[in-house]
């Protein structure tokens, strides 16, 4: 028997149309690359969205088509995030950190007919647009000095006549977002977010236990929107109805800093590269900005280090809210807030729960498989996280090889390496591909990063496996001083030492200037793994 | 081009698995008709509600099959607000305050084969059992004196060996749970909540912009669990992991009050006249409770004068949210938060906003229509709200007449008569059927009830149309004084006129000891009406 329930659609217009009616006063603030701050409304906003969808039809863009953007976080690039979905076709986010061949490569393969490009990004898109399928280029940004062939995104938007009623009916499970991985091995993989999966999203991120967004709040992205969603924000502010600010490509610890303070803002969210430089500055002028406003600091994207967490709460009463999640999940996986029992724990316990990833958000389920199967929920045992739930990708787009990352039963493989405690609290111990496998036994790289940046003067770490004769692998680290710090390699074995047993002993520690990393701000592991790979084990800690 | 996302279905089960996982330890804890504590967990809770489900199927129950409940609030009952829909069947609530005449007819129409019921009240059930259709009487309760021929509960679940694995795989679509309205008019209809209705419905309330509800809260519900799915709260709390107290059948401002202070409740949710009397306890003995872990006192089911919410406010310093729903909407439609504007207006506009209904819930869309259409969203112009949404029933079960609560574009006519602001706030101005319509012009029976209870003497307040020769009809008031004081008819009308127009004013001013409710605690108005249709106008304000 079904139940008797209206067939109501789960979509992006759903989401427009309450922002639009609620809280169509409510401002997006955007930084220009000029510095100069523009300001409007959601109102001002979704009927520019409306329009977009509009033109793109003029221009032959039909349901399902995908239209690229190649945009820094700012208002025309909400309207796109908004108004391409709505018209019924697809909006690809490409990542402008992406080496030119990879972005050819991606554009061609998405399909991209039409693409939304910022002024300042000409240069960029010039590298490879010649390699790409783009029939049309849209030119956002000041209207001068459009170049031939280019179209410019305000005398488009202008030439819409009447916007109102063009609103299609949307099926909740057709796509509409498309975004690729930046995965650090093999091509980019592009993952299709259905309109259901992101208005579930929507609805669970907003939510008090996952990343507690609010009508009250202002909110700036600091994580690109080319960034896997940009973590589903631009639809959960919209649907709370939050103020947005958008910091445009000045993405310096300055800059954010002076928008945080001007524009009273109450959440911030970023990979842990960002709040790095941010702490630092903080640090070096402790007192010059007032931050009061700020409710938290979400940090995904890679592992925070407990000594970031505390550094910032400590030094600067900021608190950061770890959150983990992956393109394939829209990305919201799980968050590390701190249950009623776990408030009630000391300091430093709570400091190391809020180092985890935490618990699943609403209707993510999640289990850890080892080589013997699903492992306890002890907190000890590790294994490979699986999840499910309605907004985890089921495959890739035209992929032949998805196959190795979805088990039998249909649940996503995520390459972490994890262990879940007695009440569900998930930490990443590894990526599975970085785990470390000495003499039988797995070594977590995660945990001896985290461990050498609580030294004081460690300002980055980054640890992976060399080739060893008798253990098969062992642990070697690469480590950044702060500067006008010193450290010996001995002094920060010997600190590791009261952690962790002596086989887990990094054999080399190496001072560098700098840790290779990925264009999404994570530690480039493969090239590291290259830099060890003539590198022969003298020392054997496990001798010992 | 269809999403590449998981078809991950969103069910009742799913939410239990959740809360298993979880939230295992977090406690439940129901007042038993004995006042006896009875403690355990969700891990506990959700255990017996599986092997409910296999019981009931070792009695014939297949899916869809509808299994009746006539019970108070308290943990045997929330294991079928979980066993049944988790096993593939419909939890059917049954009314208790219904007269045994509709309870055979409800128990009939919706084809109940099951019944599961609380001894306290096998009293109620022999008045109308042997009407009913049920097969197997299971009877909740100590275990002593089972009648012949009945089932006793804990026996019942004490014979099934194993209920692992045993959840079957459900449709989102598929019916869950089934609720009659307790209609003033005519014949209870049957509402069929989708499990998706359900699990859309629970993500939407947990949010901060609704009802709020944390991981960190005890929630204690005295909306009676067969009221309108007893505001889904059962699912809203396992999916967050909140504690719950069930009072069970002890429902008088004293036992309440002991609980809220015994179990640190931090929200408690029910109907305008629990409140009243509860308003009437504490002014009684205004420091006898330590309520200090109290967040917030839910309000449905009926309009909350703003003296109420001003009376708990300023007087006990707990804070009244008012929510409006239906059952035909799983109930939640609007919540009265004020958004951070309002948050800046006087406190006395702020207590008049917190006497509207609000703002929608995500996902639920509103309009107004008047006899000309649909109205503007003005905060002035009135007409019969409209909802759409994925909570939203489309229908009646096994009716022949739903055709005229919705509209040919399929969207739910509540019955209610609102103005909308420019924000979206909604205000209810009447019942459909309550409106009074004088000389062509609608007056508000809801605005001069509250503006009646705004006078200090008076407790409660209802107004009604009168037939009038000249103008159709007019308004007719029955006041309750509160104990010890004092008021002339002449008085109340003195006091009314400082905000309404003289052709407002009621044209009788009655002064009763009790105001006649339904089941639902809302003022039986069909009742009043009659009261007066024998009485003649003698005096004409509109003349004056």
């Amino acid at each position: 028997m079904q139940g008797l329930i209206m067939d109501y659609q789960l979509t992006i217009p759903a989401i427009l149309r309450r922002a639009e009616q609620l809280f169509g006063d409510r401002e997006i603030v955007s930084r220009q690359p000029d510095r100069s701050i523009q300001r409007y409304t959601y109102g001002d906003c979704i009927r520019r969205a409306r329009k977009l969808g509009v033109a793109l039809k003029s221009l032959g863009v039909g349901r399902g088509d995908r239209v690229a953007t190649l945009c820094w976080n700012h208002y025309r690039h909400l309207e796109a995030y908004y108004g391409i979905p709505s018209s019924g076709a697809v909006v690809h986010t490409l990542n402008l950190r992406l080496h030119p061949d990879d972005l050819a490569y991606v554009a061609n393969h998405a399909g991209d007919t039409v693409v939304i490009v910022d002024k300042v990004l000409l240069g960029l898109l010039e590298k490879f647009r010649e390699r790409a399928p783009f029939k049309h280029v849209i030119v956002a940004g000041d209207g001068s000095d459009v170049p031939d062939g280019m179209l410019d995104y305000e005398v488009l938007l202008s030439s819409v006549q009447n916007s109102d009623d063009e609103s299609p009916e949307i099926d909740e499970r057709a796509a509409a977002v498309m975004c690729y991985t930046s995965g650090t091995t093999g091509r980019p993989k592009g993952v299709l977010y259905s309109h259901r999966a992101i208005a579930l999203h929507t609805l669970a991120s907003a939510l008090t236990m996952t990343l507690d967004i609010r009508e009250a709040d202002t909110v700036l992205a600091v994580v690109p929107m080319f960034h896997a969603n940009a973590w589903g924000l631009p639809f959960t502010c919209a649907m709370v109805g939050a103020k947005q600010v958008c910091p445009g490509p000045h993405l310096d610890p300055k800059s954010l800093l002076e928008l945080f303070e001007s524009e009273r803002v109450t959440i911030s969210a970023g990979v842990p590269t960002i709040w790095l430089g941010l702490l630092q500055a903080l640090d070096a002028e402790p007192r010059k900005y007032d931050l009061s406003a700020m409710r938290k600091l979400i940090v995904g994207g890679a592992a925070v280090p407990e000594s970031m967490i505390r550094g910032f709460q400590e030094r600067h009463g900021l608190s950061i809210v770890h959150a983990w999640g992956m393109t394939e999940m829209a990305p919201l996986g799980t968050v590390a807030n701190l249950s009623s029992d776990m408030a009630k724990e000391s300091k430093d316990t709570q400091y190391a729960l809020r180092a985890k990833q935490g618990l699943p958000a609403p209707f993510v389920e999640i289990r850890a498989r080892g080589e013997d199967g699903l492992v306890e929920w002890n907190g000890n045992s590790m294994g490979e996280l699986e999840v499910r739930g309605p907004w985890v990708a089921n495959g890739y787009y035209d992929a032949s090889d998805s196959g190795d990352r979805f088990t039998e039963d249909g649940w996503f493989k995520t390459g972490d390496i994890v262990s879940i405690d007695a009440k569900g609290f998930v930490e990443i111990r590894d990526r599975a591909k970085d785990l470390i496998k000495s003499g039988g036994e797995w070594i977590s790289s995660v945990a001896l990063e985290n461990a050498l940046m609580g030294h004081p003067a460690v300002a980055e770490a980054a640890v992976v496996a060399a080739p060893h004769p008798k253990w098969q692998e062992c642990p070697v680290a690469v480590v950044v001083l702060k500067s006008g710090q010193s450290a010996r390699p001995e002094d920060l074995t010997t600190h590791l030492a009261q952690s962790f047993p002596r086989w887990w002993l990094p054999h080399t520690i190496e001072m560098v200037a700098e840790i290779p990393r990925t264009s999404a701000g994570k530690v480039q592991k493969s090239a590291l793994r290259e830099r060890f790979k003539g590198w022969t084990a003298t020392d054997d800690p496990k001798a010992d």
